[in-house]
């Protein structure tokens, strides 16, 4: 039942990014007297704005990198950065993770940092994909998901590394790990993160279809843990973070170590194999030739 | 929906343990010529009282330690020393555990045992605890679980080590592992055994929380298998473990053991470090500083 | 809930085997001028039956051993080969295992290959079940079974290492690793398989008890994927399969084969030790008396 859901909801990454023109500036600024925002010193515009309120001990992280917050090595450099200046600060407890683009949470790994670029550039930029998942599934702080829009691949994976999935109720939107579709693989941590989610059948077959679910089947399978109407899906995230953080800190933080650990450790120890897999694989004249038919199907889709 | 749930329903040991006060002996006593109490020669009232039924080979253990059968260092080794008498006879192939006390089935560990006492004490109980858990959870017979009261922590985990749960269908009910409440983390045999119940996803969301599920919600996430009126459970009990035991033992006892073994030997071959590990948390002066005010609590609660 | 539907539904091997003089051969012949049956050299009528449909590149595998396709040396080895080909023949990139017999999907190991045989042949016997399982399990190839009537032991096992199931909507069929029902034990890689498929709490469970279950209660706990009329499950497997195929195949395989390599090295690894380890089990006395009182009970039935 869930497969034939499933594949009826199929629209894939390229109905995605193919809304490239449609995209707005719509952010909605929220700040209050409460709210910090970080101090920046970026050149370019800031692709990560992140706004804690002190009261709450709640920072909340907007995507904000057009169109569709691409996991680009710039982006997730920004966005480890700022995760990292979080876990630092004492202060700061929870983490609401949100797009401020219209429509996407985040449309995952950018291709252009993996297309004609050099086995060294790769290697960076696989690494800082490893470092944001590391960075949130280990993470001392109560995470969740505002997942305001669809959340293919990468995107997905960011999700699935928070503590609780709160996602738009709205059925264009769909969420899941679809590399296969576009004739690559999920790496094993990509894998682990799903198995630990959703269980092993439905990871099974979620992967070797490269299925995207709409939020419905989403929640049906537990890729998500509740459904809210788009404009309440902040709130709702900032309602549960506070349930979450009445529990003490310390023990919810060990807790949360010991149940991701074994996951978590062999990335650790497999980080330089795992680099030169995805080198060696991402660079094979095939892998490079699929993705650049599938960018210039994208390109044509745009003009 | 399950978190929210939960959520409402959180009533807590708090609640539970209030309750001292109102506990009655309400023990239904059902001895017939064909039931064969096992002979004590305690000096205090037995906490455990066992009724072995020779025509059938199933033994029902009530536990009776008023008024909450608080798991303390007396009662865990009675009980085991009854478990270990059973699990030798030969003709005893079935045990179902229940309460003879009003409104819990178990309250959990007996916090008494862990505040203010020396590391050697401390050391003690802990064994204790993981010999309860070793000889439920490896128990050759058939266990059955009538869950007729409460269950929070360690009354959750004996629940867990069982074959089968059938609980009260009584909303003021309710169990679960809800350590991180109290500023406590359950250690990795009881995060192991509820996620061989529960799966990874459930338990790591129901741990850092510390839920403590309803009856209905408990059904939903499989923590236990069927809900009864309260005053059928044990009788339903008794018809469900003549069911298990139609099997020939041999083979159920072999296949119980290998689905189990890898579980098992973890806390086997890590007794030793497992202690020492939860001897150096319980005595640190700010996990006994926050017994020592949940324990003030409870008594101003009950005065 | 689920156990008590099981346990109503429980005939037990013995109903299906005994179902032996009421098989007829009600084949249907599907062949079409595009459909190229492998040539075979075997003297005794073929156990299996290979239609392969070059335009789409999926092969049909219908086992048509009467009377209930029991997993004979045999039979095993007929399979094997025939999946042996089809993995080597790089146009065949889907199989569909359905069976040509009524009522039975398969019935599982064949008991005369384990009852007053040599220690030798058993050996050889359940090498052949290995080599079975690591064959499917293993396929590069997408697997769908069309399970067209019940599917009991081995038979499970064999519907198990597909990488979707769609089973007759028939309450009359049941499926389910019922190997305790009979006094033997389901080995650590038929767990392993079934543990992947529908958890560890279900599997531990069923295998105790020996759980067969109707179609409708397999579906709830994901042991087949879809119910379908029993007159339309060859073709609705067809257009499953036709959306597998739709995924590259090469991210797909590796995909594939990473969910299932630990599994799968696990019995690699452990090959000639399980085979002892059947072979002492099998030729015990105990185990001897067991099954011959089990045979002689079948051929008073059939009498």
């Amino acid at each position: 039942m869930a497969l034939r859901a499933a594949l009826r909801s199929r629209s894939g990454l390229s109905g995605l990014l193919s809304q490239r023109s449609s995209c707005s500036s719509d952010i909605r600024m929220c700040v209050s007297p409460l709210l910090v925002p970080q101090q920046r010193n970026y050149s370019t515009p800031p692709k990560i704005r992140v706004e804690f309120d002190q009261s709450t001990g709640v920072a909340v992280m907007h995507m904000q990198s057009p169109p569709v917050n691409s996991l680009s090595l710039d982006f997730l450099t920004e966005l480890c950065i700022s995760v990292e200046k979080l876990e630092m600060d004492k202060s700061c407890r929870g983490l609401i993770i949100t797009s401020a683009q219209p429509k996407v949470f985040s449309a995952g790994l950018d291709i252009t940092e993996m297309y004609g670029k050099s086995p060294e550039h790769c290697g960076a930029f696989w690494r800082s994909v490893q470092e944001m998942w590391l960075k949130l599934y280990g993470s001392n702080m109560v995470t969740v998901a505002a997942i305001n829009g669809s959340s293919p691949a990468g995107g997905c994976l960011m999700a699935m590394t928070c503590d609780y999935r709160i996602m738009a109720d709205n059925p264009r939107y769909n969420i899941g790990l679809n590399e296969t579709q576009l004739g690559i693989v999920a790496p094993f941590w990509f894998m682990d993160t799903m198995k630990n989610t959703v269980g092993q059948r439905t990871t099974e077959m979620a992967l070797q279809l490269g299925l995207l679910y709409k939020p419905a089947d989403a929640l049906k399978i537990g890729l998500v843990d509740q459904l809210e109407p788009e404009d309440q899906v902040i709130a709702v995230a900032t309602q549960t973070i506070s349930r979450w953080l009445a529990i003490p800190d310390h023990a919810r933080q060990i807790t949360k170590s010991m149940m991701r650990k074994k996951t978590i450790d062999k990335l650790t120890s497999n980080r330089e194999s795992d680099i030169q897999f995805f080198v060696n694989f991402i660079t094979k004249d095939s892998i490079q030739k699929s993705l650049g038919g599938y960018m210039e199907m994208l390109k044509k889709r745009r003009a």
